[in-house]
């Protein structure tokens, strides 16, 4: 008998991993809509809860960490599939420069921040490379649930994350090969080129490419063929986006941009992709909640320090942003500046290069995991708040209806 | 640089992997369907030429196991979402006879042959044990694409896939506990008792209290109640049934069965867990055939030995099932006979386990492994062929059209 169950017990454990995060998210999202206060925070505290830190039903995993990134993947996919390129091409200047101020302040703050607190050379300029690129899923999904893609502030965000993350790509190349030695500024050039070559001509010809092919395909009558093409579009250019160096995420985004027009008002389509970006998404935002370790947090020093990035992290973000949308309204300033506070997993993930390579120290670490986590819970509200009014005023409420983005995202309030 | 390519590189493998397989099943898929041939066969296939066997492109690894394994999951899932209690209860008592007789045979067959092999009494055992076991997804997924699921055999074959698990389970027990020592008869008893009582308990109970609080729900007016509350029953039956014993795809099956009254006619609920089925049962598919290793059959002891126990296999579960049919029409008890024909991964996972005691040998595994591997791809023509007339004849692709179930798997043909 103990045979069969210990053969159970390795598959039996992932299994019981996926039910508890799933039924744990599933459960604080519901609990905080009651509470109208946004469902992501719920999802990412409900992390908190069952992770190590807390309970420890559930440790994040390889396999968890492939779960969530497939989630964020499908996140942005479905978020690329509500806005037509030419509505970002459009706000293009302007996300040129939210992107860029975005990302000049908070890396010069991470890093006067880490040499104040006694860091190495290296060390800051990884500790300002970790605060640099947005976390774009979070606000996407925040925007979705209220049913904002649309508004021009929304694309100004999408659009400068995009830039943003190639900046931030740029930098952490830098910073790295200044860990290990010199910086190879040919191949340094090589990449930066490759990658801004990638993004404009997918966001150009992707979309035309798609709309000729649209018609033919239908001919065909294939079984759920936009299904099918967008799965392995969303992946294909997923992984593209990882060989050409910029975030998985980018290529998700461009390749739903792409498929945007072909297949607007195909109602199955985007309902069998809200399928799985609805299994998907709660293992993206636990994943994050587990990625805490409140224990670090018993030294004080470590708080403050962590305290202070947040804010450096927060503050910076949000002026760098709101001042790179100069001449726009006040509030649609403010909105974009709280759009992008949110880092993330890119910032965990720029923390862990440097700390695999034993150029930040654990306490640099800790501070900025939890920025990560905190910019990414104390976000939501912010954009909720300032995106109130734009709920109430416009019609957007039909227009949801219409398209089908109240189903793609839980409601938030 | 390299730096940022070397930390992208392990994500982007299992990225590029699960992309490698979707296109790859799905572009088979879509072949298959041209030739009239079953989509099912082609997805296997796939995975026999992108697998360690021919291109070496994808290997079987943990998390494409457990991607795979989810994938079987929702697909009983769905599968039991269009199966209503009642009907599986009318039949119970021939599906008893036919999972029973179906279990008898294939062991009997597979214990001969491994003795007259040279096997030993322990590896004889454990040869028939593998050839017990029915993978019903294979035939549920054919069955449901042709929109047969509402027939009486196909109840009959739902029925007696559950009993011939539980027996399955009943029977490795005994052989695991044979390979390590002596038998506790007690404990045994227990544990089948358990299953058994697990099983009726669910099927009787859950679709009662599913439909009580079906309105009550309603009410709360939550974001996608049904869906997500599918999720958690589906999975947390899933775990649920593996403690218990018996496979996960039975927990899974029960829990959709235990929601089919309440979310009848739910068409955004099935089309949500659609996505998700749709996702995730190419791994199930692909991951069957990249189980084949081709290279073992240089030696053709093992090629005689492999179609031998196959023939077998196909032959004793055909007559076994197709007599515990007894009274039906010759045609429907040869429909139950060729439905219960696939072993899928349930022989796999007896025989590795067989292997991780070291009471099988190699040529024993690969032989039991291209059984699995064959028998499901034989069944899928088979089942097409005898329930081609069951097609034509009823109106029951009216019906597929109103309750969706065309949606819910790809065409065949």
């Amino acid at each position: 008998m103990p045979i069969v169950l210990a053969a159970a017990t390795e598959q039996s454990g992932v299994i019981l991993s996926l039910f508890i995060m799933i039924a744990a998210a599933k459960l604080m999202a519901e609990v905080f809509e009651r509470l109208r206060q946004p469902a992501v925070v719920g999802e990412i505290l409900a992390g908190v809860i069952i992770g190590p830190s807390l309970l420890g039903w559930v440790r994040p995993s390889e396999m968890i960490g492939v779960l969530a990134e497939v989630g964020v993947i499908f996140l942005l996919f479905m978020v690329g599939l509500e806005t037509k390129p030419q509505s970002v091409f459009r706000v293009g200047k302007k996300a040129l420069f939210v992107g860029t101020l975005g990302v000049i302040l908070p890396f010069i703050a991470g890093y006067v921040i880490a040499m104040a607190w006694d860091g190495s050379f290296v060390e800051a300029m990884f500790i300002g490379a970790a605060l640099v690129a947005t976390s774009v899923g979070i606000t996407a999904r925040v925007l979705g649930s209220m049913g904002l893609l649309d508004l021009q502030t929304a694309r100004i965000i999408l659009g400068a994350a995009v830039i943003d993350d190639i900046l931030g790509l740029i930098i952490l190349s830098v910073v790295s090969a200044m860990s290990t030695g010199s910086v190879d500024y040919v191949e340094l050039g090589k990449t930066a080129g490759l990658a801004i070559l990638f993004v404009i001509f997918v966001a150009l010809v992707g979309s035309k490419v798609m709309n000729r092919l649209a018609p033919r395909v239908r001919k065909l009558k294939l079984s759920k063929p936009f299904f099918n093409i967008g799965l392995i579009l969303c992946l294909g250019l997923s992984v593209a986006s990882i060989y050409v160096g910029v975030a998985a995420i980018i290529g998700a985004f461009l390749a739903g941009m792409a498929m945007a027009e072909a297949t607007e008002g195909n109602y199955g389509m985007h309902k069998l992709t809200n399928g799985v970006t609805e299994f998907f998404v709660p293992f993206f935002l636990v994943n994050i909640g587990m990625q805490l370790n409140l224990a670090v947090f018993k030294d004080w020093d470590v708080v403050l320090l962590a305290v202070i990035i947040t804010i450096a992290a927060v503050i910076t973000k949000f002026i760098g942003c709101g001042l790179g949308a100069w001449g726009m309204k006040p509030r649609e300033m403010a909105q974009i500046g709280v759009g992008m506070i949110p880092r993330g997993e890119v910032g965990i993930v720029v923390a862990q290069i440097g700390l695999s390579f034993a150029v930040i120290t654990e306490r640099f670490f800790a501070a900025v995991l939890f920025m990560a986590v905190a910019t990414t819970l104390i976000a939501p509200p912010l954009i909720k708040l300032l995106y109130s009014e734009d709920k109430d005023h416009d019609g957007i409420d039909d227009v949801i209806v219409d398209t089908d983005i109240s189903d793609i995202y839980p409601r938030i309030g």
